[in-house]
């Protein structure tokens, strides 16, 4: 097996550990279960949490700290975590006001995670919900998936959760900026299961897929590799095709496996081209946010902003996975 | 190829031209050649410069800020960068107060950086050296390779000279670092050159490489894939050989390729070892710091650290590339 890894059974149990004993001061994990929560509280403002499967490092842990998640919930490789564990999350991240979970588009997160809110009311909390559905690789709108815009959502509704805001009003940001924000993606190669070591899709060395998700699943096109400026035009003009507005903060996310330098390099393409298209991009981000495990690949997002979004993107956060 | 590219002669262009526009507020490119500085300038301190050959992102670029590099020369890619383009990178980190090399051990670039220090001092710049060879896994200590400790040298050197400490003082504090640091890395895949897709050794799916380099160079020794328990314990044993003193900054660095997911699932195992050694791991980094195109594996840096050391880690920098 090509990971680094003791078990396959621990991959995330281990891995939630790491992160917890590399920042002791910052995280802590809840007792018995792989959900890990800010140190320092959340008292007195809204709570955020987080998650789904794992296997999109930095995402979700990496993004608890202030000014962004409160707690995050890590399911198994790309399995939806139980009601219990979302449960476990939200009492972690309760602060007395409420607390808004980030769902992404996914039947099993968004089925387990509104049993969590109904058990987590029972007990006396009050919770909401956001669904992020930004992946325009899928037609159907309903359909569509929750990939990298969900860190814009995070980043967002975590500055104004932080500013005091309240509950309905954290809600409607962060309605706001799934409401505006899209993304697509693609891969030079699949990524393999921990477990049964198998990759998500078969791909010959010289293709690529188009429109991938991000649990191992394929593209919604299949074609021969081609320079990354053919790449970059493809993802591009369908993603303008939809986000008409101009001014911009933009997210090229690497998957997981794609090395920094491809990632500034594809940069240089995409910058050329939406500049080229009288675009005007006031935040780039260019990163690992979420990934794919070892996926070699990007996704392009695209997020009109306003004033209001603008200063919470800016907003300072302690968050560790989080770089601007 | 499986890269995300456009033209593998121009790999190292693109990326550099990338990098600038998407911090266009942050870096400056120096007309003409790949090398980048701080757009903020140096003036009034010492100026601090690194590079060499480029596949190493974040390294070196993003380490420029302040309170890290001033500049930074970006050969392409595994190849030292002339002494013209060196000069250009003193030229640019000169602040009046002098300027320190930050050097990996490699003839190539020893070489070439001496030949532009003179440059540099015959149009009276004031110029010294430092040579980082912490890589344990080459017996003889004048063959000791550069590698991940390098970070470390910029990070402690940058913190001294953004204090405004002269340019004998910088030095001192990075050669103190360069006295302590060790570092051993492994991987599980080889890396590929740009130009002709070719890997820096073959390897069997099921073999993976202790001690390799960041060059794509082979190991010291090739193996049968193993639990991360076995790794870490065999990469530790060796450097807890060298490194006696038991309080230290530990770096666990991803060679381009590898998930943070997985870096994090080593941190564990790095961490109960270290601890169950008496070690004291007062600063852990663990990220992609200095990489080897999409190389996947890791290396160990252990640093030990006084007041004075642990001070300058700590100290602010502004650079993209370095998280703490």
């Amino acid at each position: 097996m090509d990971k680094l890894m003791q078990d396959a059974n621990r991959f995330v149990s281990d891995m939630v550990e790491g992160l917890v004993l590399a920042h002791p001061d910052f995280y802590e994990k809840v007792e018995g279960v792989n959900v890990v929560k800010r140190k320092d509280g959340v008292s007195g403002k809204v709570g955020l949490v987080s998650g789904g499967g794992s296997g999109h490092e930095p995402a979700h842990a990496g993004f608890i700290g202030e000014g962004m998640l409160s707690a995050a919930v890590c399911g198994e490789v790309f399995t939806s975590p139980t009601p219990d564990m979302v449960l476990e999350g939200i009492k972690a991240a309760d602060g007395g006001k409420g607390v808004l979970l980030v769902v992404k588009n996914y039947a099993g997160d968004v089925m387990n995670f509104d049993m969590a809110k109904e058990l987590a009311e029972m007990e006396g909390i009050e919770v909401d919900t956001v669904v992020v559905n930004d992946d325009i690789a899928i037609k159907k709108e309903s359909d569509r998936r929750g990939v990298a815009g969900t860190v814009f959502v995070h980043k967002v509704a975590g500055a104004a959760a932080q500013e005091g805001r309240s509950l309905s009003e954290v809600k409607a940001v962060a309605e706001k900026v799934i409401s505006r924000v899209r993304s697509m993606g693609m891969a030079l190669s699949p990524c393999y299961m921990p477990e049964s070591g198998k990759p998500g899709f078969e791909l010959h060395p010289d293709e690529m897929e188009i429109g991938i998700g991000i649990h191992g699943e394929k593209g919604v096109e299949r074609k021969a590799i081609a320079p990354v400026e053919d790449i970059v035009r493809e993802l591009v003009d369908r993603l303008t095709n939809e986000v008409t507005d101009k001014k911009i903060a933009l997210m090229l996310n690497g998957m997981g496996g794609t090395p920094i330098s491809e990632l500034y390099l594809t940069y240089k393409y995409v910058h050329e081209q939406l500049i080229a298209k009288g675009y005007d991009i006031v935040r780039p981000y260019v990163g690992n946010y979420m990934t794919s495990l070892e996926m070699h690949g990007f996704s392009l997002t695209l997020l009109p902003v306003d004033d209001e979004i603008l200063g919470l993107l800016d907003a300072p956060t302690k968050a560790i996975g989080f770089h601007s």
